[in-house]
């Protein structure tokens, strides 16, 4: 057992991206330094920003390289350790790319290197106590400051961070209302995530469904798709709103601009306000969090749902579950026991 | 002397705004009741919102009815007083309507009813002391938070409100970079106004223009037009860079939706923030921003330009100068002696 099969990106997406843009390919298990653990990954982490790491532009982590793994949050598990902090055996979070084995080190990467605390399964870590976790925690509460008795409205309601968002609202006290693709995925939204009401995008009219169902118009939209939603949104922006722009799915994969709203003078008219946030930037703040979403997981008050597939094979397919709005909940695929 | 003359709303807009739309007439002076004086209009203040208040839709202040006097900003003489605060004689700015009398009470209508402080022009209370110079002190200040140092990038920047948030920036020790339309504008922006650079939207590329005098992108964006130029202008949003969305001047005219910028993922990259205001708000703090306002003025440090027009005839062909860029500065007519 010497190999290292890998998925690297073999060109960069035009459209929509899928298997052609990765490449199989087997090296050499690579051999950890001293302050090093090598790490055999069990669980990827799919997450819609992956589309844009794989673009040849200036952001907030550099692009992946054509010829490189594909960049990955996952959890494995350390098989071998030069680092006093870590034992062979231990369940590790780290950046473990598309591959079976990964070096990694505390400190090193977009995602460092922290020890899985006990009782977490790898599920949990890498959804409600992952990055879709402390998205919605500190984009929500950080970016939208919600007030109890405010109305929230949340796009791509029914994925990882979507999900997160409209509970963390209603922990605040707010009324709740999501957008989401499909009667399957609203439904679990209302009778399951406990949303106060949900849109459902592909069989509805949005703009009329926000009017129907936020009255008092929204005071938080957390917006994780862009879009035509985002246009339907901002016409029932109320006095002194907050967007938390925390991403756009729904243009990842155009093949050229997409034009924007029409109507964000409704901002000024408003007084409201529209903000961009990247996770990374509260990295440092990740154990506020975590504590804070434990104890509402232990207390029942937040769920998480998991759309868990097989199979190293399966990973560039995996990828395309999520700009095609097939998973509910935060995509992960196990690639090893 | 006992007719009123006006200007009357006669059909709501559909694109450019113009003559067509509005209806000459003739009525009684107006009499004032305890408490209110009766002014005579002397200067009549022109803002690109105006256009907005000639639509039938909620805003920040209700429609002008069809068959009303169009609402206008102004400066006036009192001519009869039935308040112990005001004597005939006194120069006081109000909401004067496009008419030549208009009856008036402090804290009453949009601007209520002040007295023009000792040594003040009406020119220069129609602008630097009026509503372009606040809404650029408040905006820029409270909304855009410029630190010495930064570049703040100004739209519109040889209107009223432009040419104040870019002299303000400068005095606040910022780099500034402009963007007007046509060389008379961007020649006086530079040689008069203390500009840092300027941009000619009309004969240059904006966006490459945008890269060129702001090599280290902006951190302020004042933003009076919207439409291609704040696309072009998101291109170059430094991180954790401000917009202030306080008009978009480039759309008022438009008989349909304008699609909004394409790239508003920069700001969520660049954890940006883009917040709209209505100088309204900050009425209350007038004073606040009146005394620096008069004291840079003062000292040399802050230049007004009044593009002034004459003859109550014009007043509809003046509103129209606003929308067609042809005015320099603060564009006011005078309807009488």
């Amino acid at each position: 057992m010497t190999i290292n099969r890998q998925w690297l990106l073999a060109e960069r997406p035009t459209g929509m991206v899928g298997p052609h843009n990765f490449k199989y390919a087997e090296t050499l298990i690579p051999k950890p330094k001293s302050g090093e653990v090598l790490v055999k990954n069990l669980f990827l982490s799919f997450d819609p920003a992956q589309r844009n790491w794989m673009v040849d532009r200036k952001a907030y982590l550099p692009p992946v390289a054509i010829g490189e793994p594909m960049r990955a949050g996952s959890v494995g598990k350390v098989i071998e350790s030069h680092n006093a902090d870590f034992e062979v055996g231990d369940l590790v979070q780290t950046t473990g790319y598309w591959q079976d084995y990964v070096v990694a080190a505390p400190g090193e990467g977009p995602m460092g290197l922290v020890k899985l605390p006990a009782g977490v399964s790898p599920e949990m870590m890498l959804s409600v106590l992952g990055i879709t976790g402390l998205t919605a925690y500190f984009g929500l509460l950080e970016i939208g400051q919600p007030k109890a008795g405010e109305t929230v409205l949340v796009s791509g309601a029914a994925g990882s961070t979507g999900s997160f968002v409209g509970q963390i609202a209603k922990i605040k006290g707010c009324r709740v209302v999501g957008i989401a693709g499909g009667p399957d995925k609203c439904r679990w939204l209302k009778e399951t995530a406990g949303f106060d009401a949900v849109i459902d995008y592909k069989n509805e009219d949005v703009n009329a469904q926000i009017a129907h169902h936020c009255p008092d118009k929204w005071d938080v939209f957390f917006d994780n798709v862009g879009g035509p939603i985002l246009e339907a949104a901002l016409d029932h922006v109320n006095l002194r709103s907050r967007v938390v722009l925390c991403g756009s799915i729904s243009g990842y994969n155009a093949t050229g601009p997409i034009p924007g709203p029409s109507n964000l003078a409704n901002l000024t008219i408003n007084r409201a306000r529209m903000e961009g946030f990247v996770i990374l930037d509260y990295m440092p703040r990740a154990m506020e969090a975590v504590q804070e979403l434990m104890g509402w997981v232990s207390s029942g008050q937040l769920i998480y749902q998991v759309d868990l597939q097989e199979g190293f094979e399966n990973i560039p397919a995996t990828l395309q579950r999520l700009y095609a709005g097939k998973n509910l909940g935060k995509q992960l695929l196990k690639i090893s026991s």
